[in-house]
């Protein structure tokens, strides 16, 4: 049975319990995304079965999700409904958004920055979220700047990608501190033990790029992650598993991003062309059907649905807009393995062993 | 019947003729590429025939070539064999290669920045083509900096994309002037009466991106391009076929245009892998074969091949290492509509209906 915060709008006979603080894993926004809050709430109750010992917190419409929930039966048991009035729409402005604190965005990503949840899931308008998860929830002390990443299909295995935009314009400080975060990332969400690195470049060669590209080259060869970092890799690189984790800027990483779903995308629609362009070919489409489904499975974008804006303090994950409930169950996967695998304090160690970071400490004890 | 300069390694009963300056339509470095000189002259046999009028310097081994261009009738009659004895190698730096000053690259070139022909076509090490053209052809005096250029495929037609990798950073002007570079290309290779152009960025707002594309956007939105300036655009666009030409930086366009081949290929892989995965599927693509062959067709490499450096006093056109007589022959192509459509007067006149040109000009003659 559903438990409720506010017995205000709280169905007969429901227990209103309110944990104690921190005792979430995530706190989900309920009202975010194209078919919330009915394809939140399926994802969720998929979530709640893959993880029976999670408790969620669910921030929206108290009156519309209570009848909806009690419908939920695992999802239910895991969690509590907390009462927002608002939305963030899908064309609202960050800035809009900020001034909103009802919303059931801003109250989830509150009860982040409380502490009162680990990690925050939404569906909604991602410029808003990425705002006011840099906002509420705040950077790490140890981090210059959060990345936006996700995970790819390559030949070889998943591939996660950082940063797809949450940074237009990027140092070699940034990049090498996205290489660090990527690293917590593949081991917690891909469950790597010793994720290979590789830096976006326009070649392989030492030479090659701009100034940025080189000195995080050169500073990921003489740090803790030397070992794992392959050096410079290109475009087809990403597809091909040349490495595990691809660190770039946001510009490039979210143009690549997207260049890459569009090619896929157009094959996609091509291939559609071709079995449907002859009796033959829908024979032969008919005929290699249970093999084809299976490519579709394996490339299916609700597998890889869970973009997380990694480097505050709590974990802040967009789903798409547009998914259903097996892909926002996805992205709330990602969230569990990061909350589990406690990514935070491995990229605080991980920073905390990088030589310039020694430098900086030393040059600061000496003063 | 062969022609050749230098009756040193002519065979018995060749004729030597030595044509006016500027008679030639394109040098051909004869030895670039994995399957030189073979593939460059099978490329060059059909080349002659599509483009009857053509007359070509082929530059290489007049040793090697001679007797192998006696067996290609349509080369044979439209081209001059230059020799040169030395031969760039895959793995030179261009450092290197422009020390060297008779290799069959090297000669052709010079033949380009001497006037004798109006572009270049080259299978050979890339690095050492952009930089010997940049620096023996040079730049036009119009243009701050040439970019790469290079066409593909999209669900509604071809796409002109530039700049692919001549320029790692660039400012908004370059920006805007390889939006009057694509807007040329598109109209000479793709026969494209108004071209549209995109800016790539990570989004389609206004205000998205860096300072960088937003000036560029200005530009372009006060230019005589103002009609067909589309915007913003974002990866997915590209394949979409949004627009008619996508300019971006050098480094986002090499990883994009790396990315999305990439994607491709990983897509072939895991057909063939499905096609031969049970018998009924080996069934279902013999009767659909004939459809996707068509398919492979349209995206076959070949039709793609010949990357344009754009902006300087001559054309060079870098072919594939690894094309057959077909992506040569596409090469080929391509140079051969740039030279006959007058690309770079096109350019000429481009740049100086810029609003920025204009003031430029106002400034110096009001001094």
């Amino acid at each position: 049975m559903s438990q409720t915060e506010n017995s205000r709008a709280a169905k007969p006979g429901s227990e209103v319990t309110r944990p104690a603080a921190g005792s979430f894993h995530l706190a989900i926004d309920a009202m975010g995304g194209d078919h919330a809050p009915e394809s939140v709430l399926d994802g969720m109750e998929l979530a709640a079965e893959r993880h029976p010992e999670a408790r969620f917190l669910l921030v929206g419409d108290e009156a519309r999700l209570a009848p909806l929930l009690a419908k939920h039966k695992r999802a239910s048991k895991a969690c509590t409904i907390r009462h927002a009035p608002d939305v963030v729409s899908g064309d609202m402005k960050p800035t809009a958004a900020l001034r909103m604190r009802t919303s059931s965005m801003r109250v989830a990503i509150d009860a982040v920055a409380a502490g009162e949840a680990a990690g925050v899931v939404s569906a909604g308008n991602t410029g808003a979220l990425m705002a006011l998860g840099k906002i509420v929830v705040k950077t790490l002390p140890e981090i210059d700047r959060p990345a936006l990443a996700a995970v790819g299909p390559s030949a070889r295995g998943d591939v996660v990608l950082l940063d797809l935009g949450a940074n237009i314009v990027c140092d070699a400080r940034n990049l090498v501190e996205f290489a660090v975060m990527g690293d917590a990332f593949a081991r917690a969400v891909l469950g790597l033990p010793n994720p290979t690195i590789g830096l976006m470049n326009v070649g392989s060669e030492e030479l090659k790029g701009d100034e940025r590209v080189r000195l995080a080259a050169d500073m990921l060869r003489t740090s803790p992650l030397a070992a794992n970092f392959h050096g410079f890799i290109e475009g087809h690189d990403i597809t091909s598993g040349t490495v595990d984790v691809v660190v770039t800027d946001g510009f490039t990483g979210n143009v690549a991003l997207k260049t890459g779903e569009g090619a896929l995308k157009l094959v996609g629609g091509l291939l559609k062309q071709v079995f449907t362009s002859s009796l033959a070919a829908k024979l032969g489409y008919l005929l290699a059907k249970p093999a084809l489904d299976r490519l579709r499975e394996w490339m299916d974008p609700r597998r890889y649905n869970g973009a997380v804006l990694i480097g505050l303090n709590g974990l802040v994950v967009k789903s798409h807009g547009g998914t259903d409930a097996l892909g926002f169950a996805h992205a709330m996967d990602v969230a569990m393995d990061m909350v589990t695998h406690r990514v935070n304090d491995r990229i605080r160690e991980g920073l905390a062993a990088m030589p310039s970071r020694k430098r900086d400490a030393a040059s600061l004890t000496a003063e």
